[in-house]
């Protein structure tokens, strides 16, 4: 159960390569997948899961994609391990077990090659998804097509001629399919612009989020964009919506930014040096401020009025500062008091081995 | 009128070298006198005020404190020059004509010579008084002492053998004299204990102010702490129970300090690193900021939580960065809209220049 197994942790869209990057943090792809003839999530016994697991595991091995993938068997890992996966994006908060008082269900596993991941007996038998970094939907999408595909020679697809994909909640058949954006918008919140921009998603069809996915709050101006719907088009068409779409709040965010720099660009420039200042030197941070000070700082370097740090600190400062990440990385608990100190203590020494 | 004439601009005891300069910035001694046979301020005529001026200044020029002292004639200086004085602390507000449509009046001067001014044609004839670094009320009085007699000995001053020196304001009477400690006490504000040390000052004959005496607001846990009574007692027990007291608030800070490094020491340490980080940082400051900020930097210059920057830069800081010294400095009004920004840099290039 060594996260050290993954190549880059799982978590190479981390790297800030892919296009537009400084804005667009990542593009998820996800599909949603039950096996034919196994009771569905809500029916399903401890041994329907298990059986399940088993089938995945058997196919997947026979797969290119997925032949040399890392299981996480999460019903046998402990609670840090499983936070430090849900931290990395690569499992729900609910396959891990982590909402409160409860447990990994029987058979709740991970497998993961390269950018991209199964969980299995999640609310479906099957969520494959694939992260990229930066805007990129048609890799993401190509790449999670292809473990689909392979998968799919395999194991019965729960499908119905005229649905398409069948799924434990009607939201998700059809296509199975959500394509989502993690997106920085801070110029957007500071011009005020934003809630109209949010309004206007959900006209087209879309919907936002918090950075973990349903429920979750916003924070540090990080939205996650996503289609609302699955059913009654086309992979393509959604992902071509979408994707539509994210160029026009890229644009926006971007027209706010350059409103920004015009009308108070002294005010931005401060906002963003006092932002960094403060991770640079402060001895205790809780996760929630070092998101809104990452914001700030991305915003500055995202405008160059600061000369660093690189996109891809930030991006990993957004990650590993996550309770689960510095309890590991520290040998503590995930509710350490120190936990505020150990995190300054990190972000500092992840700045000063930057330029500033 | 060149400010540059004074040693150390008139301040020498910015230098953070007396006792105890890191809780007590400055010690000041002043003395109210007045000319006798001419009219007290209030009922002055300009011809009086005249008079008074050119009598003091030709009994300065015969003594040897004030030799060689450079004059500031008040009501022949611009705003911002007389702004400066007052910043400086060589002059009160009142007699820079810095109220809101106020000027100079007729005969407002300052002589100035080391450590020793006498403002000539405030509320009395003369007010004596002198600067000095840390708390170090004996050389301070010594100081002045030895002006007063100087130049008593030349221009007869109206005294009552009963009450002692006469004033215009019958609070100043008997000895004329005020002394006061500008001291520094944020642990005894951050353990909340400050309203009980500033209400037992009360009952022993002290007050308070902010840092620009009377009416002024206290920010940064700046205080000025004074006798309030001149009356009945000698200068000498003036200053010995004022002497007392001080060191008594001076322990309670020590000890209150000694409370926060036991219960909250990651708090406090946290805090100061901040306020350093914030302006080392910001590129917009206001005053006030500033003096907050500047008050977390210094306790943690004197609680060792942080390597720099010495104290004599925290001093500099807490004069150079009032509104008339940034607009002589860059050649601007002291109501320029770029200030705050003026400001910001001239906190970085000082803290540049120091070791953190």
């Amino acid at each position: 159960m060594d996260l050290s197994l993954l190549p880059d942790g799982g978590m190479r869209w981390l790297d800030a390569a892919g296009p537009k990057s400084t804005i667009v943090l990542s593009t998820r792809i996800r599909l949603a997948r039950n096996v034919r003839g196994i009771p569905f999530s809500q029916r399903a016994k401890d041994s329907d899961r298990t059986a399940v697991v088993e089938r995945v595991s058997e196919a997947a091995a026979s797969t290119e994609h997925l032949a040399s993938a890392v299981a996480f068997h999460l019903d046998q890992m402990d609670r840090t391990e499983r936070q430090l996966l849900h931290e990395r994006h690569l499992v729900s908060k609910e396959l891990a077990g982590l909402e409160r008082e409860s447990r990994p269900r029987a058979g709740a596993a991970l497998l993961v090659q390269d950018q991209v991941g199964v969980m299995v007996n999640e609310e479906d038998h099957l969520r494959l998804h694939g992260m990229w970094s930066g805007f990129d939907l048609e890799d993401a999408y190509a790449a999670v097509e292809s473990v689909d595909a392979e998968l799919g020679r395999l194991v019965p697809f729960a499908f119905h001629p005229e649905f398409g994909y069948l799924t434990s909640c009607p939201t998700n058949a059809g296509t199975g399919l959500r394509a989502s954006v993690l997106i920085h918008l801070p110029g957007l919140v500071l011009t005020k612009e934003i809630n109209k921009v949010l309004q206007g998603l959900s006209q087209v069809g879309l919907t936002f989020r918090g950075l973990y996915g349903e429920g979750s709050e916003v924070v540090g101006n990080f939205f996650q964009l996503s289609n609302q719907t699955t059913l009654g088009k086309t992979e393509d068409e959604l992902i071509d919506h979408l994707g539509k779409i994210v160029r026009q709040v890229v644009e926006y965010e971007e027209q706010a930014r350059d409103v920004l720099l015009r009308t108070a660009p002294e005010e931005v420039e401060d906002k963003t040096w006092r932002a960094y200042g403060l991770l640079k030197h402060a001895r205790r941070l809780s996760f929630e401020e070092t998101m809104n000070l990452l914001s700030g700082v991305r915003l500055g370097v995202g405008l160059n009025l600061l000369p660093g740090p690189g996109v891809y600190t930030l991006n990993k400062l957004l990650i590993y500062t996550q309770p689960a990440h510095l309890a590991a990385m520290d040998g503590r608990s995930t509710g350490d008091r120190e936990l505020p100190t150990v995190r300054a203590a990190f972000v500092r020494r992840l700045l000063e081995a930057e330029p500033s």
